[in-house]
């Protein structure tokens, strides 16, 4: 193995950070980057399917770290529909060879907060068999509280361990991503809590960029351009026993206009900079 | 007292909804509507002076709600520049009669968020006595979590609870506004542990619009214009024995444009139907 190859050993480009790259693009960049994996979305395994999608991870040498993504578990009306996709999500993850399906919860169909909360605990625990079976976890993720009304009721770490806790750890898991957890005061115990219990998935890490952009979805920035102590945040998952891969997960409109060789580089000194000493 | 009177006994006018009307023009709005009670700004106060602003509040019969704002103690080398202005702070609060100065706590000067709000805790302490002896209590706000890095380090209740404890609850206590912790999973627990304690400083009220406007900070509308259910939120702070003002503050370009009497009715008529049911 080369020194590029050790330091790189958890690194993890997640294909929404180079949005104008295909899936073919996508894999054969990570590859030629000496990225060891890839988290995929689904939207982009979809252009090729995913038994192809599959092979081209496969033939290029890569694991895949994390499928993005199944969720969307609090309609009011469209319930069996929700849970049909997060099965084939779940079939597509198996197929790929990633344990970790991130599941986004969704949002508020109505002023009902607590409603939304308890019909996503009822249809993790419909899917919760099914994952077992195909030897995936859904990896529940915590997103940023500004986003608990159009995209993810769940908005800590504490509340995504409590809707895990019915579940085996290796069946239902949790999400630690910088953007959406840093600010929140509970963060040390709640990373503690989710290394003790085996269900961190995935570590996925962006920048908090200040000011905000006008739209907060791709407000996320590349490491050490925001605000956020990754050395802090990330002694914490290491300290909890995570050893799992690093993924990097921007949404970015001038990341996205980058050219993607660029970006990885970039993403690759900024991780071994500011994340990797200490992991 | 009319019927009128008891329906409204406690809504209060905070001068940030009608943000085009003077100080003056506020104080008679309030009291033309039939409302008791004002939440001032201080920048407000400051156009005519903190005793010419109380007594045109008191010769206009209402009482003020609370001062808003002291606060940003995060800083690093501002420390006593921003003690010195939070104590003149709690000596306006002291003329204008209100018992209650809301603080926001400050942002983040660095990537350092423990240090900021280990600062920030400091300085509450450093503040405590003062306020004490002038019968002010400092209220604690917390800041929906998008305002962690810029704005305010206190994003949960529980968290602004934790940095109240030390202190008696005459002299730290807790805002709770349904803008920025509607989302929190612990909100119940949060609202009644600050009811048991005695520390609810003010309960204030706008809504959460979907979508967020461009910039978050003016993203606040009029209740019932957004997806927070007043009526659960209500009742917590009910529950939990909060029988203060109910203070509307609502930062939002649309509303800031359209007459403040017609502001007030519309105000009127939402707390009367989405919020006072529950009190």
């Amino acid at each position: 193995m080369t020194a590029a190859g050790t330091e790189y050993a958890r690194l993890s480009l997640n294909t929404m950070t180079t949005k104008s790259w295909t899936l073919r693009e996508a894999v054969e960049g990570t590859a030629d980057a000496g990225l060891p994996a890839i988290g995929l979305w689904r939207d982009r395994v979809a252009e090729v399917g995913v038994d192809m999608a599959a092979k081209l991870v496969h033939d290029n040498g890569l694991r895949v770290s994390s499928l993005c993504r199944g969720g969307f578990l609090t309609g009011i009306d469209n319930g069996p529909a929700a849970l049909a996709d997060n099965r084939r999500a779940i079939e597509e993850a198996a197929t790929l060879g990633t344990s970790e399906l991130v599941l986004v919860a969704g949002g508020i169909p109505d002023r009902d907060l607590a409603g939304a909360r308890a019909r996503l605990a009822d249809r993790i625990a419909a899917l919760a068999p099914y994952a077992a079976e195909h030897h995936v976890r859904l990896a529940l993720e915590p997103l940023h509280p500004m986003f608990c009304a159009d995209r993810a009721v769940i908005s800590t770490l504490g509340q995504a361990l409590e809707l895990a806790a019915p579940h085996p750890a290796d069946v239902v898991g949790v999400v630690v991503d910088t953007f959406h957890v840093w600010w929140d005061p509970d963060l040390a115990s709640g990373i503690a809590a989710a290394g003790r219990e085996g269900r961190i998935s995935s570590y996925q890490i962006c920048d908090w960029l200040v000011p905000m952009t006008a739209d907060p979805l791709v407000s996320r920035g590349m490491m050490g351009d925001g605000v956020i102590d990754f050395d802090a945040i990330s002694t914490l998952v290491a300290t909890a026993g995570y050893d799992g891969d690093v993924e990097v997960e921007i949404f970015n409109e001038a990341v996205w206009a980058t050219e993607g060789r660029a970006v990885i580089e970039t993403m690759k000194r900024r991780y071994s900079d500011l994340v990797l000493p200490a992991l």
